[in-house]
């Protein structure tokens, strides 16, 4: 069992706890707002069955105590009195947080470039459809990697379909709940083309932009169509390494995407390309060429560093170093965070042969709520 | 006509267009990435055929004249040759840009408070149905105040989804495509009892959070269970006019919200309450009490400060000066930018009469794409 110490301070403002060897300080209505009583908390659901305004304005703590495992505390005026877990509050200590350099990462992410085994990051259609175990494996991979791939799945059309619904939902767009990826005469988009495709975040002229992206491959018997994915947030970071404020002035500002290629259809985000937290925490990437409007919302002093830094990042992007390359086959796909990860293809004949791939938008929060439930099971 | 001169400066890195009494300055890398001619954008769909590593590094204007309504413009070393309109030129500016305080809002974006007529917001179900004009007023109002209502609907089951068909998609979540708001035996939120709930946005501990949403009343015989919308915005700017750097404290740090109230759901979320764009635009609001987690991304030293200006958003938010109230009867809805405008209902007494409405969520792009288009029609 752990010894701990508790003490009240600033009169009765704080409460410090010491355990583990390290101080722990918590305000007195952040304790309060944070109950976990019956009365603070719905038993069932969790959620918090009061408002801050509840709460009086001069609340401290009057009296914290340690007894066995938990913290007893007292709070005044309401003279209301509570208990917390020790670990909980261990969890839960906001005191002496770590500085980070802009540009962090959540210790779940792991970047990667041109050297991560793709097969590691692979899993077999039937096999996450049958087993739970395999399912929170491969979408940990997503969590991690923000990319994964997918084997021996159904060469049927709208088959893409069945990989949602094993975590989460369908973003439906204008471009349908899916949509199809194949030479067209008259495109709308140019996905729809035998062109080859920098790689790029998908519709960042949409707000939200989808979070998660699936391409489904049905046929690819032309030569070429290769496809590639880029860890964006690792050329995010190796831009800033190499230049930290090219790498803040295209932080600092917002670009604009816009698309106008179909009838009844005009989108515009105005959104930057590296996207911070407002704790500096990298938490999204937009990169695309092909839509990417005129920017505007940078100052004329400051236009040539963004050029500048945007090149650079292109670059980086286009390194073979840092490209994960491909050739899918019929019931073949793969996935990708497309807050992060950049997806590209190489350019194809479409006289040697018909590729088709079918792709969908869904998004993160279910993927992380299947995963985190998968997890806890 | 306009009178108009272009020069080129700082050995042709620099094109300064003198145009209506203005002077423009653009970047020679900036407008060749920008040429508008169809080996630079695709003729059909106004996508980017090239990317920035297509341009050379070292590009200047060698030349540049007006010739009538156009400015034409050769670039070095490509010695390429294409043409701005003048009116191009000036519309996408960005020279001499205003200063702005934190917080400010896109020119579109009108905030409103206790005052506003609802009636002013308010369309006929069968109208906008029917007719393009008063749909894209009505959608005009959703992207003003971010909040409109509707009467005449039918009164079925699911009707909400119709309204959805109008200009966009449904955001399916494990609520479902939509869901039933009444009050349940063992509810897994608190939205599904008959207690009255502070004023909200939805979703919070959902990244991306759902961007619109809309409530559709069915039965509302109970006493009580009013409705009310609060402009967040609004709320937002007058904590900030009040206390600017509480307001800073907290667009500055990560909130954490939480939900964990039914089996296999487990969805978590770290945003800012306050959300602002990195040159400081307000572009979004979290606030919930039920779903509000522990907030551990404050600094110690900041922490007190953070709960001032939280409480004290709270008072605001909770103003009666603030809230837009009415009493939907069957039929009636109204929607929400859930990224902006709070929503609350007063309590009910659910021995007196029914209360049954129905919600879902569905996202900006689609509307603002929609309402673009039929503006442009």
């Amino acid at each position: 069992m752990t010894t701990a110490n508790v003490s009240v301070e600033q009169n009765g403002a704080v409460m410090r706890l010491t355990a583990g060897g390290a101080d722990h300080r918590f305000h007195a209505v952040w304790l309060r707002d944070n109950a976990l009583d019956d009365a603070t908390r719905a038993p069932g659901n969790g959620q918090r069955l009061i408002t801050l305004g509840d709460i009086p304005a001069g609340t401290i703590v009057a009296d914290a105590a340690v007894t066995g495992d938990e913290v007893a505390v007292t709070f005044a005026p309401e003279e209301k009195a509570v208990r917390f877990p020790l670990t909980w509050l261990q969890t839960h200590s906001y005191d002496q947080r770590p500085a980070r350099a802009a540009g962090w990462l959540a210790d779940d992410v792991q970047t990667f470039d041109a050297g991560l085994d793709a097969g590691a990051v692979t899993a077999s259609f039937e096999e996450i459809s049958l087993n739970q175990s395999a399912l929170a494996s491969w979408l940990g991979d997503v969590a991690r990697y923000g990319f994964a791939r997918l084997t021996d799945g159904p060469v049927t059309s709208g088959a893409l379909l069945k990989i949602v619904d094993l975590f989460g939902y369908v973003r439906e767009t204008n471009y349908g709940k899916w949509f199809e990826v194949r030479t067209e005469i008259n495109p709308s988009n140019l996905a729809y083309t035998s062109l080859g495709l920098q790689a790029h975040t998908d519709n960042p002229y949409r707000d939200p932009a989808p979070t998660l992206q699936i391409l489904y491959c049905l046929e690819n018997a032309a030569e070429g169509g290769d496809s590639q994915v880029i860890d964006g947030f690792r050329a995010a970071q190796r831009l800033r390494d190499e230049d930290p404020d090219g790498f803040a002035c295209l932080a600092a500002h917002c670009a604009r995407f816009e698309y106008n290629g179909a009838n009844g259809v005009h989108l515009l985000a105005r959104r930057p390309m590296i996207e911070l937290a407002p704790d500096g925490e990298l938490i999204g990437l937009r990169f695309n060429n092909r839509s990417a409007a005129p920017i505007t919302d940078v100052p004329f002093d400051e236009m040539e560093r963004y050029y500048a830094a945007y090149r650079r990042l292109g670059e980086i992007i286009d390194d073979p170093a840092m490209a994960v390359s491909f050739k899918m086959a019929p019931g073949e796909s793969f996935i990708v965070d497309n807050t992060r990860v950049l997806h590209a293809r190489t350019g194809y004949a479409g006289s040697s042969g018909n590729r088709w791939l079918q792709g969908c938008y869904a998004d993160k929060d279910g993927l992380l709520s299947t995963l985190s439930a998968l997890r806890a099971a």
